[in-house]
């Protein structure tokens, strides 16, 4: 059996924490290895960001920038600074001890220090049209689109019924002439705080045991077929924007629960930090933020990681 | 007396947080007021990027981009998205009830969230020739700096003796063709382990008790000349970089007391949060990072704390 090649730095991730982490990595002369995956997490290389049309608020940049060409330019930084990048998914690891063990679909790869940038997926119904209008309407973040030119002063509608769901709708609510909140059961999950927000707010409106049942549209959206479920009528709904608020899955299926995670399944990390409970091993981005989730959040910790890696192989010298 | 205008987020700030900050509450509808200062902790409205040359560790560019480009760059997206900008240093804040008050040269202005993102300053020898050579050679960054191509194996000194200097010393090993650390007293502030470090590497060389008097050099840094005080004898040490790493000085003064700091003068955030122990008033950036003070991770926290403040307001609402 030939000997396994041992890596500074492996970090698992295609996104702008993977991408920050591997160039501050790179610049710290630890020949990165990087694995973006092959649609991992059911995305293309980038992360969720390729799913998205233009961005606004990642900073630098006063024209939007579209999301796929912002993490082009983010994995040609990467590469400048000495990062390799291999497009190979990585099945599962091993951090039972030093070197970390990372296998991906070629093979074996040792490694000191682990950074984990997996991001997280939002949560889809599955419903018809859904694939078809994703990004031509649908989004799975309000703070992320809501301020787009395209959903200014028009209907919009948000799914789902818990704090994301009422923030967002409140959020939204700047923005569009309406906001219909779809409720599948007959309350909300929300704090009350929230739920009084939502409802003092004369430009939502909820329909409750309300279900999706298609998207609808031409070139973008432009409606949404609902079914009351108290009734079971169907309808119509106008909706030049339609909102998951239902959640995300961190992406940590790989490390077959070899690392803490909250009851949403995030991994924790230390406050203010990107380190894990097993020394060597960080996590950085989406993958441990269900609050923030945006690309200059990712991008933070990723340098982070990249830091705190250093400075742990360093402390072993 | 005139009625005061109410702002929803003033910013206090004109570096990398502060416009991340606004760019997001800029587009939550908040128009933001920012005050970029005149002047301000000694520095041109910018932050301490506008002290720097070239930029390569900021996710989005792989070419690399000049620090005061960078900062054109992100006032220029603050303003398209809503910020209005006062080229304005805050003297004061009263932050004993809200709405708080805000002081500059102009007079008083309320708002009802605060944010503060005045950065830190690094703190300088005020020696000959250091204001000729600053960002010429001199750096008070070596996680910035050092990979630069003009640092490539040449020879480095450090100043400090502790965990910070030592660390330098050691990261810009990987670079330099020697590192020599100038260490005031005759023993290392820094932890043992650190200590350990620096000592077990061949490249670092250490002179105790010596300080540094001039910075020499033509167009760029070419030497030190340098005082042993166990025999008063000067000497000149070649040198293409001389990275400071005695300390910053985070710019609270204008608060006057009225936020905790920790010993070392920065500001106290909740865990994971911009939160500071006053409602309303978060706090991002390097005025509360002692430990990664980047660019990245400075604009990340920024867009934490107008994420927070636009949750905060809408949660009096």
């Amino acid at each position: 059996m030939p000997d396994i090649e041992t890596r500074k730095v492996i970090i698992i991730g295609s996104g702008p924490a993977a991408h920050t982490a591997a160039i501050y990595a790179g610049r710290a002369e630890l020949s990165p290895l990087l694995f973006e995956g092959f649609m991992a997490g059911g995305v293309a290389a980038g992360g969720q960001l390729t799913t998205t049309t233009e961005i606004e608020n990642f900073p630098g940049f006063p024209e939007p920038i579209g999301g796929p060409d912002l993490m082009v330019k983010m994995r040609e930084q990467s590469i400048r600074y000495g990062t390799e990048v291999k497009t190979e998914t990585v099945t599962s690891v091993s951090l039972s001890s030093r070197p970390f063990t990372v296998t991906s679909d070629s093979g074996d790869f040792k490694t000191g220090a682990l950074i984990i940038a997996t991001g997280a997926t939002a949560k889809r119904l599955g419903m018809k049209g859904e694939q078809e209008y994703w990004q031509k309407g649908i989004s799975a973040c309000a703070v992320c689109d809501g301020a787009l030119p395209v959903f200014r002063n028009k209907p919009l509608v948000v799914i789902g019924g818990g704090d994301t769901a009422c923030e967002e709708a409140s959020y939204l609510s700047k923005f569009g002439s309406t906001v219909t909140l779809l409720v599948r059961r007959n309350v909300l999950r929300a704090s009350q705080s929230m739920q009084n927000r939502v409802q003092s707010n004369g430009k939502i409106h909820i329909l409750w045991e309300t279900e999706a049942l298609e998207a609808l549209g031409e070139q973008f959206l432009t409606g949404v077929r609902v079914i009351d479920k108290k009734s079971n009528k169907e309808k119509t709904i106008e909706a030049s924007g339609l909102f998951y608020a239902i959640g995300h899955t961190p992406n940590t299926e790989f490390l077959a629960g070899q690392l803490k995670t909250d009851p949403d399944g995030y991994l924790i990390t230390q406050p203010n930090s990107t380190k894990t409970e097993i020394p060597g091993v960080f996590a950085c981005g989406d993958v441990r933020d269900k609050v923030f989730r945006q690309a200059v959040t990712a991008a933070g910790t990723g340098c982070m990681a990249a830091l705190e890696a250093e400075r742990f192989l360093a402390s072993l010298e």
